[in-house]
């Protein structure tokens, strides 16, 4: 398997770290979003959205999308199982995991804040004020489904794909100025998620393409 | 079950369509957006994040997050399934659902647009510039995947999750201003879905909370 990714890529990241979770080798290319290359024609035939991760698998074209290929992982590789036991407590765990990818990430990514910038003229302020809007709304509202759900990590006591998703996030939140220091049960499971040797594994900082 | 929703919802149109698919009855409980009723102290006890839908079941708190609930709804009712058969092609369908609930749907959903309205002065050329962008972008990006997964539907022969994110896309799509004539396949598989009665029976203008 080849990951194409950047190392601070939240959903690259996401990926990264079930990988690790599930002790699964792949090779790593670097696609340099500074330099544009998730628009070179190479990679938009990998991955026709421009977008990173993508998984280049042996049979077929590439897999896309953070949470398709997480998914794609734990059907291929069920142990250590990314997603707890129950429909119910799954469904809690992919919950979280959307709220993330679908509710919050969207609206801080490099491509939606340039796009801000130099087509709709947002400012610092603007942008600030934007960052606390959705995405900090979303992250409160992780914060109480946490906690009817969490033990040590945000569903049960087993990291899940709610948690591959939440560290990024976590890491993303912090990164761009949002407020998150009221989030005291997303704080506390964060720090147990990086404690474990996989999250270190799949950190931004320890990836190939990271400035020294 | 109890289904928490919206008429003209994308997200919960999603879910209405696997639930016909699946041919599972429920409960429906109209949550009206427009007056506020999914941020009364009520509501946010089901969903903490005030986002419909959310889907009540017997054991446990309520279900939330569309591409969660249809999992979900998948485990609990395999057949007919949602899925494709085969790893890679499931990948595939839950790539495509989740480029249009996390790279499309979050720019269009009304709160967004309310918000960058009200807290950002975007007038209506300003939102119609907002829409044609990401969410334009994405749905040009899942044309040129359906080119190598569509057989009758996005993945194969068989609606499947892409399909259930489809067909609820094509509708807000046309609603909002979003420039999608160019997307000669997704028009030809909306057109086949929209010919099924699970479809017939999901669609906004059929729910008991649509205007007369």
């Amino acid at each position: 398997m080849k990951l194409f990714g950047y190392w601070r890529s939240s959903a690259t990241y996401r990926v990264r770290i079930a990988l690790a979770l599930k002790g699964i080798d792949y090779e790593y290319e670097a696609v340099d979003l500074l330099a544009g290359a998730q628009r070179s024609d190479a990679y938009l035939k990998t991955n026709p959205l421009g977008l990173v991760p993508a998984l280049e698998i042996d049979d077929g074209p590439a897999l896309v999308q953070s949470l398709a290929i997480m998914e794609y992982l734990e059907e291929i590789r069920p142990e250590p199982s990314i997603l707890p036991g129950g429909a119910a407590d799954r469904a809690a765990a992919r919950a979280i995991a959307a709220m993330i990818a679908c509710e919050a990430q969207p609206f801080m990514n490099i491509g939606t804040q340039n796009y801000l910038k130099t087509e709709h003229g947002f400012d610092d302020a603007a942008m600030v004020k934007w960052l606390n809007h959705a995405p900090r709304d979303t992250m409160a509202a992780v914060e109480a489904m946490v906690a009817r759900t969490a033990g040590d990590f945000c569903v049960g006591d087993a990291p899940s794909i709610a948690d591959c998703c939440l560290a990024p996030q976590m890491f993303a939140a912090a990164r761009f100025g949002v407020e998150i220091a009221d989030f005291k049960r997303l704080h506390e499971i964060n720090e147990r998620c990086l404690a474990l040797p996989a999250f270190e594994k799949a950190h931004p900082k320890n990836q190939p393409d990271a400035p020294a």
